[in-house]
């Protein structure tokens, strides 16, 4: 290349800046002997998960009930040994073990996991009734084995599955970490503090955000869009956000929220067997059996349009 | 690592565990001497017949005139190979399909690849016109090169328009396995059923959602957010959602519909040279020529508001 | 495979017919012995800068104060190099430089690129801000490290800045391919050509499109499927879109837009310390100190509703 040595040789001299600026601010940094969990490996956790739960859905082709245990034990194995060190990395950040030796955290870390590992059985069964749900929710959809290799909502609500069962048992990032990969891949954004019942469907799926202390019952179906969300943000005396307080709705069993609907509160409950109609923007409860709509939107109608006029997004 | 080896050891009895529930529910898995299609492969694919559509703007460089043909040649032998095993593997889940041989689906999986394969020249018009309806519609575009190698809508049409051609062949599970790679990627879903004209364009696209029996016609741009979905579901006499029916709108030639526009419902037609206003909410069909915006929403505007407050995301 | 060799043999001449179609349309082909910026390498670029604005908390693992230096030295000449190379290929497609030549180019991109890379260390601190907004703007966060590691905002604004930095010194086509490439692991859409002030904030996320012509003061916050859009294109006398206006919105210090609100026109501010609500429609310039909100939605609430009828999406 036609380039100037000169010039790269200003290299080394922005190294030793770019270096002290990790010295003045060392909120942005992770320079210590003990890594943080690692995002590269939490997804390669996901994967086998996916592998183990669907097998011969995913990468592995030509399982069959005669060589399937083999795979699945070799998986498990390593699930069992990467699992362990990542979420002991993660206990680390929990101010509640900072005095912990690193096998102290290893062993605890291991526990976990395995408690961890052995609720996969149950949530197969969890997962197939979501995956019955995707195919009975939408007349798109041809079949159970489209649904488990398409579906963002499958793929979503299996990672959400998961991460939830970790944060209940306390482990700090990794179950944010496999939701926002989650969020990443589908648009589907659910907090993994959130609490939802079995048969859950989400069609479409890109936008819709479910926040951390939703709880949502059996059988409910959501479309693209939709927010369960905070309605305020309560403050503490010294104006800081209090953490810890129920900030989203409740959906009760056989609730159906449509396309873009919001629905926003700690209090707000939509009774079960509601349907809340596409767009509707609703912060106050709803019995059981209520249909919610928007009235009539009130629309301008001109015949006659040009399109030549030059109106944009906003007409 | 300090780990428990007791605790190790309980992995083979949770392998048996985990493999019971397997003989128990056989929907989701897919335990077979013949595979499923394969994701990663079809993905593949994708990839190639990036290459061939847009030589020089994908993984491949230093691509001329004098060296093209070779390197086209090449992945068109392998797009040949690939989608024959894939769509083979595909026809095999067709119930029609049941009692053919391997080497029959391989037969007939080889002739859908080759007349799909022979689409492409054709395609490549259709796409050099989606490319030029993205530079002729958004101000921000510098030219054909940045909506070539930015722009999601012509990642997600051409991923669209490939997908329809198997879909239109009758090809199961493969094109949707395509079109939710394309929305995984853009944010745009965009059902491998629907119909879509000429010079097609949708400005920034997250969360656009075009149902499976949509007719679009030529010139057409849609906005981010934009639904083109279904107003009613029927169901048969058992309750069952009846899937064959025209639940999606049509939208004519030279339509555009603005950001988070929702139009519904399978007799909803949008006359040609019609413009939906941003956020508009339609159910019913509109003439040609028309301009169908929002009354001029009713706001409550507050001044000498105190941001300390602390009412939040539904103000 | 049982496939027919007869028709394989198709595909010499099926490559014929494609090769003749990039004879007759060199708009979406780059058959040059001049390569285009590559979208893989563009990325590697950003992988390589988030590693060394973030250390120890992307791929590498085990780095501390001691050794930081080394790795960091490294990836800064790789960076010099890559970029050096990516910015002279962008540089040759802008019509000014249409006569110089390809040593001309690279120094001129050499240039560019130290440039670059020397505003990293004060990108930095600007980084650190809004990771600290992130942590401050929302109550279920648990920490700065949580922000960095998952949060959509903190890696979208991160490839904005740093590809607002490449815009600013007239660099062709790679800050796009940046912005594209968050918003695709995001569904986060910002032009890089918009100015963003410090401590800036997007919850969620998926949906917010920010135009390139929009101006945002400090310590503003955004919310999912919010858009700053544009109200109008003008045209010239041909008919032709003019591409150099403010089109897009300006929100001064402090400014709030809740989840879904679209705010729209060149002409339009949003005072400083105002809040707009969700779902809000906004074409008017309002004060500092406003609170906007949508009147009080007019819903229709039908109880009793029985949830075996068939209305859907809209109902």
């Amino acid at each position: 290349m036609a380039t100037d040595l000169q010039l790269k040789e200003t290299i080394p001299s922005l190294t030793d800046r770019l270096v002290a600026t990790y010295v003045e601010d060392c909120t942005i940094h992770h320079l210590d002997h003990e890594p943080l969990p690692s995002r590269l490996k939490v997804i390669r956790v996901l994967d086998h998960l996916f592998e183990v739960i669907f097998p011969g859905f995913g990468r592995r082709e030509n399982l069959h009930m005669s060589n399937v245990q083999y795979y699945v034990g070799g998986l498990l194995v390593e699930l069992h040994d990467d699992l362990t060190r990542q979420i002991a990395l993660a206990l680390r950040l929990d101010p509640k073990f900072a005095n912990c030796s690193t096998q102290d955290l290893e062993r605890k870390g291991q526990q976990v996991a395995v408690d961890f590992l052995n609720t996969i059985p149950d949530l197969r069964c969890m997962l197939a009734l979501d995956v019955h749900a995707a195919y009975d929710g939408d007349p798109a959809s041809t079949g159970t084995t489209e649904t488990i290799l398409c579906y963002p909502s499958v793929e979503a609500v299996c990672i959400y599955r998961l991460a939830h069962e970790l944060f209940r048992r306390g482990v700090p990032l990794i179950p944010r970490i496999m939701t926002e990969y989650a969020h990443s891949k589908t648009g589907i954004d659910i907090h993994p503090g959130a609490t939802i019942g079995r048969s859950f469907f989400i069609d479409h799926g890109t936008g819709v955000v479910i926040g951390a202390t939703c709880e949502i019952g059996d059988y409910v179906k959501l479309y693209q869009g939709v927010t369960l969300g905070a309605l305020s943000f309560p403050k503490d005396d010294e104006g800081k956000l209090i953490r810890d307080e129920k900030r989203h709705p409740t959906l009760e069993d056989h609730v159906v929220v449509y396309a873009n609907a919001t629905v926003l509160g700690g209090e707000t409950v939509v009774g079960h067997h509601s349907v809340v109609g596409s767009s509707v923007w609703l912060m106050d409860s709803v019995d059981p059996y209520t249909l919610v709509t928007l009235e009539k939107p009130k629309l301008r109608i001109r015949e006659g349009y040009q399109s030549s006029a030059t109106k944009g997004a906003g007409v």
